[in-house]
């Protein structure tokens, strides 16, 4: 459906900072290409459009970007007004913020502006989410589910996300939630998928050409369960699964991968970075 | 040292049942040869054994265990002791009680005590340990340490435990007190060890043959960091390291696994298992 993305994507895990160091608000705007570049702030999937815009205008304000708007979509119509989606499609940088990314699937999944967001990355913007805009980030989303103290099996939902990236889950304010049996309930599930995890205040970068970059305070908990052995599909509902051979990665702040002048990426880290990467 | 362990240990996660169902002391009753058999307490972990001892001393009389009764050590000289020691050996069940594993082991380390515990395993005993007495069990016990949110470089500290599992770290109230950063920790810096996580009102029961199972209310998560990749020698202190290919398996109550009858044990599980039921 779409060409092979020119930009790049940044993963946040929810609550970055947002008036002190914003290092990964600041790389945003690099990222974007800098500060005389135009950023779109889209607000939908907050039920608080306005109050999300206030937080990212004074900080994409203080950063210098002059030409910094609020794409503020609250229906399906004006998801799917032409003049609106040509000119997100034309922005430099798309910052999507949180609140419930189902909320911001029902109202743009399908749309004009669903569509401008993939052509602003083929093109060579970048496009970040935070919080609800990390999760939708993926085709699969995370939609809802707690699973507290172990992997339950039935306790979450997936919805149809934007799609930049295929092969994916992705959960936010990872560690803090304490939110890997949510996490490992949907590879238990879903073993097609690649969990990936995100810490508050921190970052997956993926750039155009593959490499991956964690900006920020935390960490990136990623769960590969695809050599995965378990008795899911023969257990009642809300039962906890047996879960053997799943393979974990933990990629602290710092943690470069795959571009020029990078270490050499682990073999059983390359495979599962190919697929995060492969983003549309 | 040990002769080969003709007996059984239960490492219990903590919390186990002591007033309803009580399925994990039932199921050690049982392993001791039954209600008839001869059961002692060791409630030296903790700073109130009589507290403890009025515990097990109701649930165990509960079951119609007659020949019940406490081994209350409060220091070495008493660990010494030959004639309390020569008891011990000769017990069919020996329950060592929670409070605090640096205690328990400062206390019976080396000592006679510490002897007669490996000779009733040799023997046939049942040696069930819960909380501190769980993570007392293994050479290499952890000791001490809080890793909240991530792993942290230098977060854990390791003791000298009662050797009954040579190659394994055991951490227990695993999942309720959200404990998979801290036994990650001990795995970054000590990858020669397979962490095992016991949840609470949860037990790993080792047979004598060496098969396993999972009792009680909820799950034992095993971290095996043989295959990682880390940086964990070259960083800070307190950092958070990066972990590449940690392999994870959970194991819900209800799974049993090496024993004539069983389900075929994956092979990723099997070597994991032969080593955790290498006891003596």
């Amino acid at each position: 459906m779409s060409a092979p993305a020119r930009g790049s994507l940044l993963v946040i895990g929810g609550s970055e900072d947002r008036e002190d160091d914003m290092q990964i608000l600041e790389r945003f705007v690099q990222l974007c290409g800098g500060a005389d570049r135009r950023i779109v702030v889209l607000t939908t999937a907050s039920r608080v459009p306005e109050k999300m815009w206030a937080i990212y205008d004074a900080a994409f304000g203080g950063m210098g970007v002059a030409r910094r708007s609020e794409v503020r979509v609250t229906s399906r119509l004006e998801a799917n007004d032409a003049s609106l989606a040509d000119d997100v499609a034309q922005a430099d940088g798309i910052f999507i913020t949180g609140g419930d990314q189902k909320r911001l699937l029902a109202l743009i999944g399908g749309t004009l502006l669903d569509q401008a967001l993939h052509a602003a990355l083929a093109r060579g913007a970048c496009i970040a989410g935070t919080s609800a805009g990390a999760s939708a980030m993926s085709a699969h989303m995370l939609a809802d589910g707690k699973a507290e103290l172990h992997p339950e099996k039935g306790a979450v939902s997936l919805g149809a996300g934007l799609g930049f990236m295929q092969r994916v889950a992705i959960d936010q304010h990872f560690s803090q939630r304490q939110r890997l049996a949510r996490l490992l309930t949907v590879v238990a599930q879903n073993p097609y998928l690649l969990g990936v995890g995100i810490d508050e205040d921190t970052a997956l970068l993926i750039e155009a050409g593959g490499g991956i970059e964690i900006l920020g305070a935390g960490a990136v908990t990623m769960i590969d369960g695809r050599h995965m052995v378990s008795n899911v599909a023969d257990i009642r509902q809300r039962a906890v699964p047996e879960m053997v051979d799943v393979r974990l990665h933990l990629l602290p702040a710092g943690s470069r991968y795959g571009a020029q002048g990078d270490p050499a990426t682990p073999a059983a880290l390359a495979d599962f970075l190919n697929i995060v990467t492969d983003i549309a």
